[in-house]
């Protein structure tokens, strides 16, 4: 038997004073409900998607509702989950009025022999489902708007001026979510959830549905999740990264904080990760974020 | 100075024998495009693209002309490019109507500060960019036409019989393409295109379009390219691990049949992959494919 044992993560970005502690309380809440599944048997994968279902349901954070909006002004969620005993995952991009993305991804895992749906073809696989769809409304927070809004008419001054490439803007306080598990058996499992970046292209896919960018568990080595510049931590593979260096011998902080040297050195980028060891050791390391 | 190198790959399945001949010309003939293109002082990344689209033009591969069709009767295409120099990369997934999806994926790495854009945002994009769709029957060949009529027929008796998860479809001659490139300059680069896999779900997502399952390029490493099945490939981050193989010092060979390998007993599935090391090696392997 081993010991059930559960990390969550709201983000690696700066939070806003006005946000500490809804994002504080958001953790722990989720962190609990991870570790109730567990304690009544459930699995690591019926755990981390318990956890990032509740920080989903929560407006601090940028996942189901209180995902940011895209450059049309429109949510698109993106969602992973993984499981490490058999290295099967589920994951969904560019999900529309779902207020849960992480269990999407799971029926995928579940319910097809894919692992990743993507855009219209998620959202009819959503439905057969039998998931209902919500309005975008109850989905788009008033601080998502405003942002979103800042960024458009920051962006088209910017664009009159310089070029048509922008920069990102600014991060939000609200930020992408992710759980990591290991249940009473030993297996472990890792999920993550986002609604993206403001003003992010229609159809931007970023690194919380792929596997060994935004997740990855694999039971005989260990688990992770990540968040932060979707884009750098896609070309490093951060997640699998980790994983890595956990199959070379090093501890789970190690792991962490090698990946992120690496991400840093070769294509910069802010990020953050949380991983938690075969043996059940755990690790936590942000780069670029304050 | 380094010498250009290409391996192109036109996928790893058994080859039918009257596609044989048709198959082994449309390699040399996308590998020739590739060369000339770095003989004239062109990049790693130009080579791939242009072989990648030479392939892509060619019915007897299932990319761009000849791709097979998702469940609905539609084409559904994905595509790669990696720069191994600042390991940027583009990428598209569900793109419609579309002769070339690695000539927009370039785009994408060279006109956005995203990697991968899906779905109708990826169609938006590439009409933004002033390429034009093709109607989809410019692109469907008799061949794709017939093995999805084939599927639909038997996955309706096979449904009808045993359960909603049916097995996918034998795989036709047609597949994935791909190829990986070394420069005068020493710099490497990756591209993969496909059609996926005949009758898949809408919006599926396979390998092909991920940074590290698909394709993978670090110029202080190494380039790769794969082919097969795509959940499979996804799982264990194909591509990368080659990567990491090299990285501990392996030749190419050795890299690309380890990391097969470790596919195999982990998670099973059939692929190829066609390795370039920083050194310029090569190495190509495939298992359970005849």
């Amino acid at each position: 038997m081993f010991k059930p044992t559960i990390i969550v993560h709201g983000g690696a970005w700066a939070i806003p004073a006005e946000l500490t502690e809804r994002s504080l309380e958001g953790v722990k809440v989720a962190a609990c409900r991870g570790q109730e599944v567990m304690t009544r048997g459930g699995s690591a994968v019926d755990a981390v998607v318990a956890a990032v279902s509740s920080l989903e349901d929560d407006t601090a954070f940028d996942a189901g509702h209180g995902a940011v909006l895209n450059l049309k002004g429109e949510v698109e969620l993106d969602a992973i989950v993984v499981d490490g005993q058999t290295m099967d995952s589920g994951a969904v991009c560019g999900l529309q009025g779902c207020a849960h993305p992480v269990q999407v991804a799971r029926l995928v895992m579940d319910k097809t022999s894919h692992c990743l749906l993507s855009g219209s073809g998620a959202n009819e696989f959503m439905q057969a489902q039998g998931i209902a769809r919500v309005p975008e409304s109850e989905l788009v927070t008033p601080e998502a708007q405003e942002e979103w809004k800042t960024y458009v008419q920051f962006s088209s001054a910017v664009k009159n001026l310089f070029s048509e490439r922008s920069a990102p803007p600014p991060p939000s306080g609200c930020d992408t979510v992710g759980a990591v598990a290991m249940d009473a058996n030993g297996n472990l499992a890792a999920a993550t959830s986002t609604g993206g970046i403001t003003a992010k292209l229609p159809g931007r896919v970023g690194d919380s549905p792929i596997i060994g960018a935004g997740a990855y568990a694999d039971s005989t080595v260990g688990a992770a999740s990540t968040t932060g510049h979707g884009e750098s931590i896609m070309k490093v593979g951060l997640a699998r990264r980790v994983g890595e260096l956990l199959e070379k011998g090093e501890t789970a902080q190690q792991a962490a904080e090698h990946a992120l040297d690496f991400m840093s050195r070769r294509v910069g980028g802010a990020a953050g990760v949380i991983v938690l060891s075969k043996g059940g050791e755990t690790g936590t390391c942000q780069v670029g974020t304050s």
